[in-house]
C-alpha cells in the first residue's frame, strides 16, 4: 500500500489477509489490529514509548521459562485473564477464576474425609461441600484437583523445603457428591516482582499481593470443566487482588469452631481436633451441564 | 475488587493505579487496557484463543536474541511500527519509515562521490541528492548513514559471506548539502518466517516480502533525526510491503543511463562506467528544524 496513511493503514492490514483466511481468525485479528492502531492514534504513541513497550516484551521473553511464564502474568495483572474467564462464565453456576501458574499434574488421591495437612504448620481448616449439577442434583464421580500455598505463601514447586505434592490432592466424590478434607489455612502471597511485570506494578503504585485462596479444578462426565479459586472473607487483599481473580460468589467464611461433635465421622482428623480451635469452611460447586444437540 | 464484572474490570484496573503514577503513563495504560479489554469483549475471546496468543508471545521470546527481535517484527507486520512513524511524521518534510533490525553502528566514512559497491555483484546505481532544511536551504555537515541488502537479499550481519560493513557507509555533506555515491541495486527480501510471525503470515495468506530499498538515517545539528527508506518505483512488492513501510514520497525512479558525461566529476567510478549501462537515482532529503522556544 504505497499510499498508506495513519488512517488507512488499518484497512491495509485487513486487505492484506488472503481469501482463504479462517473466518474466526480474520475477525479476531481485525478487532485486535483496530484496537492496537486506535490505541497508538489516541495516545499519539511516541517512538520512545513504543520502544519501552517492546523492551518490556523482550524482557518478559528473557525471564520466561517452562516453569515461569511472564506473558501469562502480564495478562493476569492487566485483567485480561480474568476478563476471558468472566466472559465465558455463566451466572447460574460457580464462577471460574484464574488457573495461575502453579497447578501440577499427578497429585495423590485423597479419600473423602482425608487429611491434606501433612506436617505443615498453620491453623487446621475443615473444608467441605457438595459438587452439584446446575439442576441442583449431587454429582457422583466428580474429580476435584486441590492445591494451595503453605504458611510461607509458597506452593510446592516454588519451594525446595516442600515435598513435590505438598498441599496438593485429588479427590473423587461418591453418590452424595460430597467432598471433605482437612488442611491448613493458605496464605496471601505476592506475584513475582523481579521481571517486567514487577516494574509495571511499581511504576503504577500497585500491590503485588494476591489474597489467600484454595485452588480447585472440578471435572465430571457430562459437565464443563470448572477452574476456580475460593477466598476467605476476612482476607486483607480481597479488594486489591493483583490479578483480579476475586468474585463475590467465590468468597466463603472461615468459621472458627471448637466443637468436634458436629464434624462428620468420615473426617480422618476428627478425634485429633478434640479440644482444639479450628476453622470450618463450606462451599458447594455448581457445574454446568454439556447439553447435547436435540435429536431430530 | 470483589464485585468485578466483565464491564467493571476496566475501571478496576484504572482505580488500582496509585496517585503518584506518572500522568502520561496513566493515560497510555488506560488507553491500552481499555482497548485490550474491548478487544476481548467484542470478540468474546475464548480460552483457547487467549492461550494461542500467549503461546505466540512465548515463542517470540524464545526465538528472540540480541541479534533478532521477534517482537519488533510483530509490531512491523501488524502495522504498529509504521503507524508510530507516520503519527510523528510531518507532511512538509521527508517522511520517516521503519528502521528495521539491520542497522549497525560504526560503518566506515565514505567521501561524497565514493563507491560503496566493493566486490558486490549487481547493476551499478549512482545515488545523489541534496540534504535540505524545511526552508529549502542546503544543510552542511549533515551525516547520512546508508545501508542496504546485497544481491541475495541479505544484509551484512545476516550473511557469513559478506564483510562486516559490506554495503554500509557513512557520508558527510559539504556546504552544498550534496550527497553522492555509487552502489549496486538492493534486492527485495523476505522477513524472517521461521518464528511465530511467519506462522501468522502463513495463516493469513500474506506475502513475507519487502520491496527493495536503501536505508538512510540523516542527522544534522539543529534538525530532527530522520530515519527512512527509499524504494524504486518498479519494485513488484511496493503495494504489499509486509511491514507497511512504503510512502508515496519515498518512491524514486531508477533511471537507466549509458552516458557518463552527465555524471559529476566527484563520482569515483565515473571513468569506470564509460560504455556501460547503469542507473541513476535522485532523491533529496528535507529535514525538520528543531525550533527553539522564542525568547521573551
Amino acid at each position: 500500500m504505497r499510499t498508506v496513511t495513519t488512517e488507512s493503514i488499518t484497512q491495509s492490514f485487513i486487505d492484506y489477509m488472503g481469501d482463504d483466511t479462517d473466518e474466526r481468525l480474520r475477525f479476531v485479528l481485525e478487532s485486535l489490529v483496530k484496537h492496537l492502531h486506535d490505541f497508538a492514534r489516541e495516545t499519539e504513541l511516541t517512538h520512545d514509548e513504543w520502544r519501552k513497550g517492546l523492551e518490556l516484551l523482550f524482557a518478559a521473553g528473557n525471564i520466561s521459562s517452562p516453569e515461569r511464564n511472564e506473558f501469562v502474568l502480564f495478562s493476569d495483572v492487566l485483567g485480561l485473564s480474568s476478563l476471558v474467564d468472566m466472559i465465558h462464565s455463566s451466572d447460574e453456576v460457580t464462577p471460574s477464576s484464574v488457573l495461575g501458574p502453579f497447578h501440577v499434574l499427578g497429585a495423590p488421591e485423597l479419600a473423602v474425609g482425608g487429611d491434606m495437612r501433612g506436617d505443615n504448620e498453620g491453623d487446621a481448616v475443615v473444608v467441605s461441600g457438595i459438587v452439584k449439577s446446575d439442576t441442583g442434583m449431587p454429582v457422583e464421580g466428580a474429580v476435584l484437583e486441590i492445591w494451595q500455598t503453605a504458611e510461607n505463601g509458597l506452593y510446592s514447586g516454588q519451594d525446595d523445603q516442600q515435598a513435590e505434592y505438598n498441599l496438593r490432592a485429588r479427590m473423587t466424590t461418591g453418590t452424595d457428591g460430597v467432598y471433605l478434607f482437612s488442611t491448613v489455612r493458605p496464605a496471601p502471597y505476592v506475584v513475582p516482582e523481579d521481571g517486567p511485570v514487577g516494574e509495571l506494578l511499581r511504576a503504577t503504585g500497585r500491590e503485588p499481593w494476591r489474597p489467600s485462596h484454595l485452588h480447585f479444578i472440578v471435572t465430571a462426565s457430562g459437565y464443563w470443566t470448572l477452574v476456580t479459586e475460593v477466598f476467605p472473607s476476612d482476607d486483607p487483599y480481597l479488594d486489591k487482588d493483583a490479578v483480579f481473580g476475586v468474585r463475590e460468589k467465590l468468597i466463603m467464611e472461615y468459621q472458627p469452631r471448637n466443637n468436634t461433635e458436629e464434624l462428620p465421622d468420615e473426617l480422618a482428623i476428627k478425634t485429633a481436633l478434640k479440644g482444639q480451635t479450628f476453622y470450618s469452611v463450606q462451599f458447594d460447586f455448581l457445574l454446568k451441564q454439556i447439553h447435547q444437540p436435540e435429536e431430530t
